[in-house]
């Protein structure tokens, strides 16, 4: 990897959005590239409908089953005795749980609070449509409002990968979104087991392009809620993308223990050299920028001792500088900190684009301190 | 078709969605079964973005040239400098539209309004997650809050199948939903021209599972706001469904003259015979139960003088009761007028179910009136 210093006329590299196409050279390899093809013929899915009898009547029972056997096989999540929602991705699940949940509280609006540095997303949606049922009142940590409450906990978080847990613990409901809860990302130490739990199929393999999200919901009253959400916000899910998720969700489970085939395997190597190259770069660059530490922790999937690696980077700056624009000089779009609550300082960088984005970020990365470097960034790849 | 009066041990009969697949025998047929098929590798699709130059960002450009080519084919609406925001489903649309139009607008909430009797989503939509951009105040006809307001104005009518314009008429804005105006339903008098026009994929050829609709915008900034509510609200929308109907809307324009092939020929002929079966079924019931008469209008698509033969039956009864429960007891589920904004007198009735159902369906009207009769319904089908 060459670095030169004529990275300004470079194109613009976006790692804002969290878009996780560096997974498309799995599925493009020779051992999965026939797999998982998935066949719709014309008169196939054409009903609203996919089992009357179920809470979620639009949720295909073949992915249900998929669901299950994926989180059997992982460990990370309890799915006994529990209701499975399908959403057009686990943002408008979130939504239908906000919904929910202040729909059955006596008390509106009721407030939502996330730990900063929280998703910025959660900002938007609690926000957008200027709900009377529920009100955004941003930092978990100095939130002392009395009463009923929200609290969204990610864990590992978006976007600073920390491992979370919730921080009000007054009582209030919790949504957990657990989309980034998948042993390539970081150690399963146990299975997960909460109330209302949300998955997101864009982050395990990278297809987001599917628009496929889960929640695991224990209380059926919250769960019928949910569903009439979904219901009313889009009439349920797109049946094509379930057919999708189903396929792939199977193969995951039934290669995730072949060493040479499985995503995770993969999936892990893969985030865990970039990590590693990113490190270098920046500990390269002296005092310039910061990076999360990581504990290790055993993870119960691979029956080892790992550390975290992120989808996200939540790069920060030791001077008191605007972070995203001193990247944006740069040409790389990165996702300023103040927008997760927090600070300027700090930016959100996606880990999961493709190579030769990353490659060019790390070059650029290297150019802010060194302008007319040309070094070398070693090949942490296996 | 053979009538008894043992209907009431008979499966309950679900006309209460609109769910269409009753078309399924037209993508079945030796014709057609081959034809639209969609394979999908499991390493396609995988980003959230279509297209990063176009407003809305995860349309397909196929599915885009698509929608325009068959309008083109059919007439039945201008797509010329206009933005193509494509949705889960015509009801997200729906709601990004109020959505866009009352961020945009200086006076909030913005009073929504439909004349009755109106398709009962509507109101849910409106109202499900007491926002405080907009607030539904029911009848067009009788709303005369001063100031701006949105009126939603669906031709054909759901539930009445009656061809409409807004009635309000003080300069508010206007969303047109064209779900219907298609040549199997209704006479194509003209090219629609408005600001805000929607349509869906689930009722033009019946593939509702897909959950597919598209706004034609003229006003780039209702786009970008229409665009930043399906943003916020699912990332977007399901690459396999778009590509499926880009598949099997290119088939419908690619057929659409070809007598023996057409769709729209096929499902005129369904709809129609659907039609007279029950206008007889109704005539045989003396004067219990009502249907709106639907006026001649020539077909600029068809070449031909035509009438209406709506998705729903808006069927009536003479008597003071109420329609919904008096079918519930012959087990036939059916959406009350009330839900409309209408009486209960009325109901609307799916007339896109199973064959089997609508053919069920009109024997247990027949033994309302007659409940020892054992008729024969004439058949219609040509």
């Amino acid at each position: 990897m060459k670095i030169s210093s004529s990275d300004a006329a470079n194109p613009v590299i976006n790692l804002d959005q969290g878009d996780p196409t560096a997974f498309q050279e799995y599925w493009m390899s020779m051992t999965m590239k026939e797999r998982c093809v998935v066949v719709i013929p014309g008169w196939d899915l054409m009903s609203y409908f996919s089992d009357k009898t179920n809470v979620c009547w639009f949720l295909r029972q073949d992915l249900a089953e998929a669901i299950k056997a994926l989180h059997r096989a992982i460990g990370n999540a309890a799915t006994e005795e529990r209701y499975i929602v399908v959403g057009n991705g686990s943002s408008q699940l979130c939504q239908a749980a906000l919904f929910a949940l202040s729909s059955l509280s006596e008390d509106k609006p009721l407030s939502i609070v996330a730990a900063v540095p929280y998703y910025s997303t959660y900002e938007e949606e609690a926000s957008y449509v200027q709900s009377q049922l529920y009100k955004w009142e941003r930092d978990a940590r100095t939130f002392n409002k009395p009463g009923p409450y929200i609290e969204i906990v990610t864990s590992p978080n978006n976007p600073d990968g920390t491992i979370r847990e919730p921080v009000v613990n007054r009582g209030g409901k919790v949504i957990y979104d657990f989309a980034y809860y998948w042993p390539h990302y970081t150690p399963i130490t146990h299975r997960q087991d909460h109330d209302i739990m949300l998955f997101t199929f864009s982050k395990i393999a990278g297809h987001a392009g599917s628009r496929i999200g889960w929640a695991l919901v224990k209380d059926i009253e919250v769960a019928k809620k949910m569903v009439q959400y979904l219901t009313i916000n889009s009439i349920g899910v797109s049946k094509e993308s379930q057919i999708r998720a189903t396929v792939i969700l199977n193969e995951l489970t039934k290669s995730c223990r072949i060493k040479s085939e499985s995503f995770f395997e993969y999936g892990n190597e893969k985030v865990k050299t970039r990590w590693e190259s990113l490190r270098w770069v920046v500990d390269k660059t002296g005092d310039t920028f910061t990076l999360p530490d990581y504990p290790q922790a055993f993870c119960n999937f691979f029956g080892k001792s790992s550390s975290t690696y992120p989808a996200f980077a939540w790069l920060g700056c030791n001077e008191d500088k605007d972070l995203e624009s001193l990247l944006k000089e740069k040409y790389v779009l990165t996702r300023g900190g103040e927008r997760c609550g927090s600070d300027k300082k700090y930016v959100r960088v996606n880990m999961l684009g493709p190579n030769k984005d990353f490659e060019d970020f790390l070059n650029r990365l290297l150019t802010i301190k060194y302008p007319n470097c040309f070094e070398e960034i070693p090949c942490f790849e296996p």
